[in-house]
């Protein structure tokens, strides 16, 4: 959809102008994506600054020759050169027009400076300008495309946990490991390119570990079961947790679920357009501090999601900023009871003016399997 | 196994003070892991170049509170520092021991234009300096441990490969979708952590493209089935390529296999200790350039793998140096005749002195299913 990258296009032209800048070299292949809708694995552009007609036509995209077709179909609306070089073709082209490329930046918290160094032997001419976060401030608050797209991607990751838990998946002798690889089948199943990163299921114990690994350790009855992971379609990231009971749960673990279930409403609640970082995170903190589990919950409650499964903004004590609707984001408390188990339960939402939506549908009901 | 990685570290140490360096902050992942052992997401190292008794000691780990269980199992030899920001840390420790640091390198060709800002920040009183591609010089010898890592990934591919063939999972009817799925669920069956690298499948027409995705298309009575494929294994990635006919070949299906294959032999033998990377290119290239078929094998024989599936030593046209014994590299020469139909024949071997050792152990005869 070439129209929806020509707009990004055109918004990037303006920070550019804003900030003195001829061009900008994009080498980060996820902003050369968000820019172009390229999916290939070697690319790279320069985008002009100028906003005259025709301006567009200034504005080149590089990629090798195994993506030269593919160029053709993703990218209709660029001139292209074919160079496996990519990087260095776009910033040899900037010298070749160097009146018109005279302060050029580049992506400084991705150009490596061995790769700085390269560009700058291709770029006669041209004053390479540090210009690290363009792109990254313009992907924080997401358009509707890339809504649709995160949009599929939390249905495939609801879809398949349905699935999972009608089909019997979570049964008592059941590994971690046999749950998460049956889960990330039934992602495919639904339409994902692949999980959105290593899913992570934790039984029993287990489950008091925030980050923890599948393992050959088998559900039992009375477990808490957690279950954190998410699809992957058209390059967008969803992003769910959800903790289960096999068999009726004990009077701990309907607690600690309420607890964390009441923390997550009020994050919910909190999130909208003008909400700092902090007061969102604080309005599910304080939830479980009141409790008397504040230390408990050591990680911040959220995070953007996107073409990375981790980006801006962070939801945290420690976060900066406010939020803008049309930022997609998680909301994830969660309060671990060392050695006992633990709960957390995590949807993926996108900042509206008022009331967030929730991508993400699963039911956060306890459920009882 | 912290025996090799001491190993590893001091013959880095070795090399530090060849170059007058008084230590290396290592702030790549997969360096880091090559040695110490690490297989968390964030960890950074700062190795001293002191060889003197206790001097391993002045070596020390970092990364983050989600790791610190694994890092006391997996690091057991080296102090740690608990800190999430792993690199800074580390830089920090240097500063902090300065007389011991004067000259401190970093990864120039991984640390970023903004993270050589932050760590420079960090660093007071050290001068860091450029010190790229110190601990990729010493992956490309593999040790035994990197070995038989590498020869369980290429078993596990051997393994998933003969369970497709004798499951009919080259049926006519099914897509290339469907064989990469199945092909990759049965690598899991058989120890492979993972693909080691997005599958590439490809039937009739589409077997002549080199990195052709799989698709849709479904198999056809009289094609050619190109699957280029491989699993991951304690980190360590194998690659393996097989051409299959789909019922008796038609005569230039037959040939076009005898000759690659004729080429893929000739690649082997030339593999040796002391061969330039060249010598061993044109050894395969000769044969397909001698049958008028040159312009139609347009990449390089092979490449390097090991914690990454393409590294160092390239074995192309343009490939500069020699090969050593403890290499691994993969030799895959391929024709690809555009609108009909390609064969590309790829193996894993360790150079060794005489003969190659061959990791990937599937007939390379032209398998009919």
């Amino acid at each position: 959809m070439p129209e929806s990258h020509a707009h990004r296009r055109t918004a990037l032209r303006d920070q550019l102008r804003s900030r003195g800048l001829d061009a900008l070299l994009v080498t980060n292949l996820l902003n050369v994506r968000y820019l172009t809708g390229f999916t290939g694995s070697n690319g790279a552009l320069l985008v002009h600054a100028a906003d005259e007609p025709g301006a567009e036509q200034l504005t080149v995209f590089c990629t090798d020759g195994r993506y030269a077709t593919q160029a053709v179909d993703q990218v209709p609306d660029l001139p292209h050169v074919i160079d496996r070089a990519s990087d260095l073709a776009m910033a040899a082209r900037a010298s070749k027009d160097s009146a018109r490329h005279g302060h050029t930046g580049y992506e400084s918290q991705h150009v490596t400076v061995d790769g700085l160094d390269a560009l700058a032997s291709s770029a006669e001419g041209v004053e390479l300008v540090r210009a690290g976060g363009l792109v990254e401030q313009l992907r924080l608050v997401k358009d509707d495309e890339e809504i649709e797209a995160l949009r599929m991607a939390c249905a495939a990751a609801d879809r398949a946990l349905a699935d999972l838990i009608q089909h019997g998946g979570l049964r008592v002798g059941r590994t971690e490991r046999e749950i998460a690889r049956e889960l990330e089948s039934r992602m495919l199943d639904h339409g994902a390119a692949g999980p959105s990163f290593a899913s992570i299921v934790a039984v029993g114990a287990h489950s008091a570990v925030p980050h923890h690994r599948p393992t050959d350790a088998a559900v039992h009855a009375g477990d808490l079961v957690k279950i954190d992971f998410g699809a992957l379609v058209d390059g967008y990231h969803s992003d769910m947790t959800r903790t289960l009971a096999v068999g009726p749960p004990a009077d701990w673990q309907r607690d600690l679920y309420d607890l964390v279930a009441s923390a997550q409403a009020a994050g919910g609640t909190a999130l909208r357009a003008g909400a700092s970082v902090r007061e969102v995170d604080a309005a599910a903190r304080e939830v479980i501090e009141r409790a008397g589990h504040g230390d408990e919950f050591m990680h911040g409650l959220g995070h953007g999601v996107g073409l990375e499964i981790h980006e801006a903004p962070a939801l945290s004590k420690t976060g900066e900023g406010t939020l803008s609707a049309g930022m997609a984001v998680t909301v994830e408390p969660g309060v671990y009871l060392s050695g006992r188990g633990g709960v957390r339960i995590e949807d993926t939402l996108v900042v509206r003016e008022n009331a967030a939506e929730l991508l993400t549908l699963t039911t956060k009901e306890l459920v009882v399997v």
